[in-house]
């Protein structure tokens, strides 16, 4: 019964693992892709939304079932959640079941459109750069603790002094964190958000100009911190590598000299042994 | 009759490749760029507009040649075509033939403006540049598949949710593509684009600022990830160059270290068995 | 006497290290943040308005009890002041008593919302970093002067020159710095500022368009010229530190070597002699 | 009379590179930048304007004796010319002396304000870091004149293309060449550039986007290659003043080994020869 189980289970893991499978759920999600592409097109979806619609089912119910699959594929259930990958493929179809009775139209869509993500997941090569890409935010961690109480201070401050002057841009807390990311991305800082200001508040130039400076400011060492860490790391692999080899072979070169030295030394004590003997 | 073909064909790509030559064609093809900026004053083209055309026509017919003539001059004539260059010198020449009798004044008069490309495949340094160029485009392969998914998403998503509200941005999935384009270049993105919206819908503000956020973290990593790479190649050229010369150095120290140490063991053992015979 | 008052302070120094003293003050920072937050909000400030004073009050005095008691723990009273952090801790709680029975409101209110800044004096790490960031002022320093006379002369001519045309932009010598800085930031430096003198003054492009390459040059150089020295540093820091052992191991075994083959000349001396003697 | 001659030209050398000179110059220099900038101001100008004239003759006769001092000094007299900043320095006073009487008032203002450049060629730091800026020029010569032909492709088609329906953008090839600079610079380059003329030719987004991706590449890559340079050669020169230090004692090391082996085998020789004749 067990090993009846277990066959089971190794059938599944051949046939989850097997290139024809990965090749055809990538079709699959293009197709997806396709599908919502064509469903904005207002002429298409009112002739064929029903159409779209059947076809986005059948496709869930079939992602499901692989995800099932490779559930089972697992080899201890558990480890399946271990990547956090395999989670992502599971709550984004799950997600798409949970609410296919529901009549949040604009959720349902939306998460039709998220299950093309679903790209990065199943193929490999883009698996790996996003794990790069997400593995380089640890290390910015420090910096952009620094960059929100930076954000904070100039939003409340900012909240504080413009909030009549300007009530769109500085009308509550929250505005005036939407403002500022529009600041540090330098979009219209001067022309749009600082010059009407400016006009009533003549010191405020001071406001903006020291926001503008720190932030670019941060954002630069950041750059920089990132680019040196980056390059230090890559040298020294590389460099390890390389050296490592010149190092064995210094050693190995010092060590059959070492022993012909000794050699000779020997050579010299049997000698005077001998001698002496003699 | 063949060492005559041949001997043709080789008298042939000797002028073909003479400097005399190649700067003739140079200062054709800047001749060429300079009446299609004159073209572009209307009081000049009224009065030398015929001109223009002549002289058009004879560089056509004269870059027809030099084509021909380097064909003829390509040891297997196949090889003339293994040139990306060449095709794309062909190419541009022949289109200007081949339209020379069409009606499409415009697409007539852009096939001239793009003969300037020429410039590039002529001179050898801006050809190694434009070369050196393309070569990092495989490298962004998988990044820009990437952006490609992730563009594709945002504009299905701004496409459904913002249709209504800003129909000039966001009124179908092309346009929501090249707003988005737009958006990641920073260009007017808040003021522009977001705002409007904004005003409308509260929730909106998600979408830019996670498009942007990233939108630039990916490019940012993409710009690293190239200067790294470059850096550590470059790296490693040069410093392969420096240590060859130098590990060549300290193995022939070595070898002769360890002659002489033969050599003294040699001595010994001669002399001891030197002494033996005694 | 004195033992006493040492003693005193050296249980006020255990206490003031002490993590749970350390992460409490964190913790009320963070209140104070977050009151200074709420205050921004005109309902909440209407009904608890007295209540965020007084807990401000009583904020401000645990801060002013706090940096009394790190004072007294510094070992020379003097050695407190040699740090720049306890210099800004103390400048901010100060003038916040200082200023507590004032009239000037607004200053008061934004002397609050700078105490946040303490969240960075008071975490090691972000002192560390916002330190390191520092750090990388001086050497920017030569590069700085070079910009201000840069901007100060492309003030003065666009001063003299456009002040009739735009005087929003270039009416005094104040108001072209502003607009200089909004160029070099590269923000609606053509569509705001240069197109409506360019309409005027056809002249003009050569002032903005230099004005933006000279600036973006400089400013490029001095990214690349500070990114170069990091990566430089970095690369000889951890160079330095990989070389050294392996240089001492290369030490090492060449110091080996010799006492090999001076001991091997000693025994042939000792040989020689003995076979003199003989 | 030569040695008169001669020691007066000493003498003029000694003052002319003697600290409290070049102060007193830099002094003079800044005085006359506060002018300038004052005279921006017009109720200065209209109380202290003669003022200004007079101390601006003034310090424009000092300079002038500067100049001519530190002509006598050079030691053959041509040396003076062989520096470009002495031509600078030349140049800038000569001109202001030359159209002194002149009409041309904004001119003369225009000199005037130009003099503050000399700031960077009285201090040696300043000099320095603009003659380093300046090195880097010619690496981009190639890249520049890519960018050049690839401009002005673009600005040809912009003009042929757009001309009636965006005059103010692309009316002739002058704009048109300004309006791709914006567009490079990606200053509203979608919404004031691209936007009104896409609503009138739906095939212009490939014109913009074609140009904006191919420009920033192209900026990009100058970018990575100066840094890639750079960093590449203060790692060489870096590494190789470190390396030449250790390379020198590895040869020391060696040599004196060798030696000692070579006494060795000396006294082994000598031992044999002794014995031969014993």
């Amino acid at each position: 019964m067990t090993s009846m189980k277990q066959s089971f289970r190794e059938t599944t893991a051949v046939i989850t693992e097997h290139p024809a499978f990965i090749y055809s759920i990538i079709t699959l999600i293009l197709i997806n892709a396709v599908i919502v592409g064509l469903e904005t097109i207002p002429s298409m979806y009112k002739e064929y939304g029903t159409w779209f619609l059947a076809v986005d089912r059948l496709l869930l119910t079939i992602f499901a079932i692989e995800i099932i699959m490779r559930m089972i594929a697992a080899r201890p259930f558990r480890s399946f959640f271990k990547s956090s990958w395999n989670w992502f493929d599971f709550l984004i179809v799950a997600s798409g079941i949970l609410f296919a009775g529901a009549h949040f139209v604009t959720v349902l869509r939306v998460l039709r459109v998220l299950r093309i993500l679903r790209t990065i997941s199943v193929i490999p090569s883009l698996r790996r750069l996003v794990d790069a890409l997400l593995l380089t935010i640890p290390s910015l961690g420090n910096i952009m603790f620094l960059m929100s109480i930076f954000f904070y201070i100039y939003a409340v401050l900012g909240t504080m002094l413009y909030r009549d002057i300007a009530p769109e841009h500085f009308g509550d807390i929250f505005l005036s964190l939407l403002t500022l990311f529009q600041v540090v991305t330098l979009e219209s800082w001067a022309s749009g958000v600082m010059r009407p200001i400016f006009a009533e508040a003549p010191w405020s130039w001071l406001y903006f100009v020291s926001f503008v400076l720190i932030g670019t400011f941060v954002i630069f060492n950041l750059f920089i911190g990132v680019i040196v860490s980056n390059v230090e790391k890559a040298n020294e692999e590389e460099k390890n590598a390389a050296e490592d080899k010149k190092e064995k072979e210094r050693h190995e070169d010092m060590r059959k000299l070492k022993d012909e030295v000794r050699e000779l030394k020997e050579l010299l004590l049997e000698e005077r042994s001998s001698r002496h003997i003699r």
